[in-house]
């Protein structure tokens, strides 16, 4: 067993305390910490301080109070160092005073319907009059009045193919129904279209899929009174791009702000939303656009009362607040200027049972065990850094902005960056996005964790997630390579080029085809909820627990790096064969040679198995022999940072994976040629000079990959 | 003496012998590769095949053979490896069949006056049919007829002067005297008072400062039918930005490249500047801008006789050529993938005896002593890289397209760059620019060379150097910290943040108020000159090769680098009150704080210290605590690149140092400040805003700075 390197007898031991921890002991304690009850609870953790209590929006005084609370746990559980690292930012609120309002209105005049201004609270689980009203975060204020068009999804195909029906959407509002694609792409598409406004609206289908009346607080089905918050905006702080907005920042002047999104958007639950659909004129939807009313649905434009429009009136506002991220440190013992980095968010559209507190206590749970190894007087040999960042929900800005605040350390230095959000939304199976390189160490982790399910014959993690949600004829478990800007991983691995991984035990997507779980950002994720329908015993918690913990103590201990640096061209010739299956006669007869790039691809290849076969026979007894080795490990991953960035978006410096320019949830690998296929085939701006011209990147990159492996390398 | 660590008996007896090695044996053979007589050469070399019997202009046959001979040589010398990199770039040439033309010429008709299409051959020198009409490379072809106008130096501050006398340079041409600036900024300044072209000629008060008729081929000075060539346009190939001209690139089509010079322009001699000086009308010019003929200077506009007009036929052409750099590489013995890289450029504008011939006679000369080290059994506990560039007069091409594909491993393995484009120009004094990390490692291998002038009571290159060349009150020699582009070390230094040097042996400055030798890029710069004016006993080649291969050998092989990272902060700070010393009223005046920077400064200061005194308890016999802090070192200089760049100019990467934006020659520290400083008096498009944004990047890049020497740095 060479998965925890052993150096010696001692080390074993506590390897084997630490894995087993978590079971023995640390049951009880993640309970205390998620609990908000008296019964159940770690002795240190005051039965009213509780991290799903209250709402937790980023800049609000509750999650300051959750910050401080989360500091000192991990103060008092023996981290090295724990500081609070504060950053102004621009936020953008819900106008409390003058709400937000989705209406039917007779044209110019007064209101026939208003859907509901807040989510109606449905049982004492939180503060329920702390509910923050809905809103999409960084959609402007504005008001919109017009014939509504329903859009389906909002996705691009879908407004392609009302384009195709001569449907023109200019100066109309449109109603989209979540799900598929990031929100705020969904608004983005509109705006292309010239729409005038958006509503949002989480239909029946996919968020009560089986269509059952015995919705939340009876099940975690939506009820119609719930809704999905979240921002429409894009990543970091507004005021400081690309830098970090500590106090001596320059910020930019309001009008020189960069925010996509131009038009008003504002989400509604899918009992409102049946006010507006019902009413629609025009064509019948086709059969994929249907949702789970019951109504017939149809595109419009318009009411079947032609003097009655949508109205769409937006007042959130813009407001500098500190946002703050919770940095813990044991400082590694041969190597402390190497890191992994276990992260993972705080802040909540509400009480944020699974999204992202979850995680939260995830992560507190392994401060504890790490932080008695530590007292027990075991240390890794290099640095582990626990992130737990603010302002995610708001656009990843806590984790951008410390990453542009420690840019230049973490280049140098960071092994990985392990990220887990939510740490379980159901129970079915693992969902992992990785880095090619964490591949391996993350399976080599699974194999170490017990099966959650103990009366199952698999006995490990890797075991039944490879039964539950097996590779594509690989024979090992499914890992989806290209990480999007979901969670705070994306600038970690986008610009900083560390290998990343976000990680969580979900579903089985096979029988439900939605995104997340139907509560997702409402506030109806309590700890009722979690207790009562997605993880009662918190053995799943546990189990990611296990495998955060197991993961990143096995980095930051092992002597080599347990990366097999020859996934990465697998991955890639992969992806090459795909584009040649997708695109080769469209290139060929377009002049399009990725000759170079196929050669490219197969000397990474070769530099890669050269690399994996001289690695066999390095000594590990030579410091400076398995420096050498894992520096070049490490630093593979950054050759794929490329610091003029994608075309147009110079935020995304991944020349191998980034978020999909039309849908930021979604990754794409070679992002450089596969979005310029996509505005070539959509006949927009692109042009064939620059997919060429980004086959040349892609080739250069690859190529320096494989340079990257090589002894000299010159 | 620790200067050059000694790990063993064996390895000093092999330091002595390369510092003896080119006293004992290096003098014949370095006249060898340098001489195109038969008496003095070394076996190796064949009397017919010499650096400077031919005209080198980069992408001739006559380069090609240039590179194959050096190549051969450095095979022959025993380096692990020699290969020859080429890249296909665009490179612009004179028309020799429609020859460029400056003519005084009755208004629309015939011509009055012609100014030499050639250099005239004034000795057997070089094959002298064979000499590269004048031409500035990168001008574009085009025809200017107008009013002339003296510009003087063609500096900004030349053109303000006319501007408040009201004279009005739009569609005029322009005379402008070399000297000061970089000659490509003179015609982007005289564009942006959008003058129609530009004269350059050399003033003998620049080149010939004692005004004797016994100009070469009887001495260094200029004759009047000389003239410097040069290049007009930027760095690196125009049809590949940011990337690699490989056989693979995707090149911009011609009307996508980017040339920021658009009006045409022309260097002439004396001789012929004084046909059109000489019959200005206007008002005399005032002192500091009367050069060297006998007459009296006058600004212009236009001549006495009205009827004539200036007229510029440029008639150069683009066109894609190779260029190739030979690159050799002794590999290191301990760490192979750090490297300690020596550059010098083959091609010149003719001869190249000076620029750069000298220099790389002197780099295969430490090809021979080290290929002899190597042959004995010694290797550098580091990767040595030797380079010789193609394409560096026409804008650092070879050496910008190199770095470009090597990008990803130079920026994690770089220890240094060490260039010598001309080795020695004269005799008086060593000249050096480096990074402040390069400056003790350059004072201590002067330590060791010899002084050249053995009748002197100074023993060590480095006494001399500081009783001709002494810092402004430091007690040690003028090191200037801020390199310009107008060498082959700017792309390492500007956007792989390799610590750089750039040094060669010069004249007094302080003798003659000149930028370079008066020769310079003249078809007179033979090996008649050098040997017959500049360092007949090659003594001086000799001490630059000593340097340049002892500096080399010391940081490959040196246990710990023996950087000094407390000179960083202290430049800083240093510039820093040169700053408020300039500026800091008018910042107070327009609300421009800089408290964060200046605390930036301090805690880089601090750390810095820090830094050194842990690095003095460093156990060198433990390979891991000495790479760890080798490491820190080596990308301190990284820690200033920022891959977004400097305003407008994204090409330039290095926040603390870069060229001027309005003379590339010269250096400017803080260069996002300075550049917006100077816009913002000039009245130009820049802003406050702009400067405080640049302040803040600058506090950021120091804080940074400042972390990454921590031993966690977070």
């Amino acid at each position: 067993m060479d998965l925890v390197p052993r150096k010696s007898r001692k080390r074993t031991i506590f390897v084997v305390v630490f894995v087993t921890g978590l079971v023995c002991i640390g049951i009880g304690f993640i309970i205390g910490w998620f609990s908000r009850g008296s019964t159940i609870h770690n002795s240190d953790t005051k039965a009213d301080r509780n991290y799903t209590s209250k709402q937790r929006l980023a800049g609000t005084d509750n999650v300051k109070e959750l910050v401080q609370h989360i500091a000192q746990q991990w103060r008092d559980h023996g981290l090295d160092k724990v500081e609070i690292t504060p950053y102004d930012i621009l936020m953008s609120y819900p106008n409390t005073t003058k709400q937000n309002r989705v209406e039917i209105v007779v044209s110019g005049g007064s209101p026939v319907f208003t859907a509901a201004l807040v989510e109606k609270p449905l049982d004492a689980d939180g503060n329920q009059s702390d509910i923050i009203p809905p809103y999409n975060s960084f959609a402007p204020a504005g008001v919109a009045e017009g014939d509504l068009v329903y859009v389906n999804y909002g996705r691009i195909e879908d407004f392609m193919y009302l384009n195709n029906l001569s449907i023109d959407i200019t100066n109309k509002i449109v109603i989209a129904r979540y799900g598929k694609i990031f929100r705020g792409d969904k608004v983005l598409n509109a705006q292309r279209f010239n729409a005038s406004g958006v509503i949002l609206y989480s239909d029946p289908a996919d968020v009560n899929t089986n269509g059952t009346s015995d919705t939340y607080p009876n099940s975690w089905w939506m009820p119609e009174t719930g809704l999905q918050r979240g921002t429409v905006g894009g990543d970091g702080d507004l005021l400081t791009p690309f830098y970090p907005a500590r106090e001596y920042a320059y910020r930019l002047a309001m009008d020189k702000i960069s925010i996509a999104v131009k038009i008003p958007s504002q989400p509604i639950g899918y009992g409102d939303a049946l006010h507006f659909l019902s009413d629609l004129s025009g064509d019948v939807v086709p059969n994929d656009w249907k949702g789970g009313l019951n109504i017939t649905y149809k595109i419009g434009p318009g009411f079947v009362n032609k003097t009655r429009k949508a109205k769409l009136t937006v007042n959130n506002y813009l407001k500098v607040v500190t946002v703050e991220n919770v940095i813990g440190i044991i400082t590694g013992e041969v190597e402390p200027d190497r890191y992994v980095l276990l992260g993972n968010h705080h802040d909540a559209w509400v009480f944020g049972a699974i999204d992202p507190l979850s995680g939260t206590a995830t992560l507190t749970e392994i401060t504890r065990v790490m932080g008695k190894m530590k007292q027990s007087g075991i240390r890794p040999k290099r640095t582990i850094v626990f992130c737990t960042w603010g302002g995610e929900e708001v656009g990843l800005i806590g984790s951008t902005e410390w990453v542009e605040e420690y840019m230049k350390v973490l280049y140098e230095r960071a092994v990985a960056y392990l990220n887990v959000d939510w740490a379980v939304e159901s129970i079915n199976n693992l969902a992992a996005g990785a880095s090619p390189l964490l591949q391996d160490p993350l399976y080599q982790a699974a194999k170490i964790v017990p099966n959650p399910d103990s009366s199952s014959p698999y006995k490990t993690l890797y075991d039944i997630w490879n039964q539950k949600n097996p590779g594509d004829g690989t024979g090992e478990p499914s890992v989806y390579y290209s990480l999007g800007s979901g969670s705070d991983m994306a600038t970690f691995y986008q610009r900083a080029g560390v290998p990343s991984i976000d990680m969580y035990y979900t579903f089985d997507h096979k029988q439900w085809n939605i995104l997340y779980y139907p509560l997702y950002h409402s506030a109806y994720e309590t700890f009722h909820m979690f207790t009562s329908f997605i993880d009662p015993s918190f053995n799943y918690m546990l189990t990611m627990g296990r495998l955060w913990g197991v993961l990143a103590w096995k980095l930051a201990d092992e002597t080599l790096l347990s990366y097999d640096v020859r996934r990465y061209p697998k991955a890639i010739s992969d992806f090459i064969a795909t584009l040649k299956t997708q695109f080769g006669p469209l290139w060929q007869a377009n002049n399009v040679n990725i000759g170079a790039l196929e050669s490219a691809s197969a000397n990474f290849t070769l530099a890669a198995k050269n690399f994996y076969d001289r690695l066999q026979s390095v000594d590990k007894k030579n410091p400076l022999a398995v420096r050498m080795a894992n520096d070049k490990m490490m630093q593979l991953e950054r050759v794929f940072i490329d610091p003029e960035g994608l075309p147009g978006r110079p935020i995304y410096k991944h020349v191998m994976f980034a978020p999909s320019k039309f849908d930021s949830y979604k990754d794409n690998s070679f992002p450089g040629i596969v979005d310029t296929m996509f505005e070539i085939q959509n006949n927009n701006a692109s042009s064939w000079d620059l997919l060429k011209q980004q086959v040349y990147v892609a080739t250069y990159t690859i190529q320096s990959a494989a340079n990257s492996l090589d002894p000299i390398g010159l």
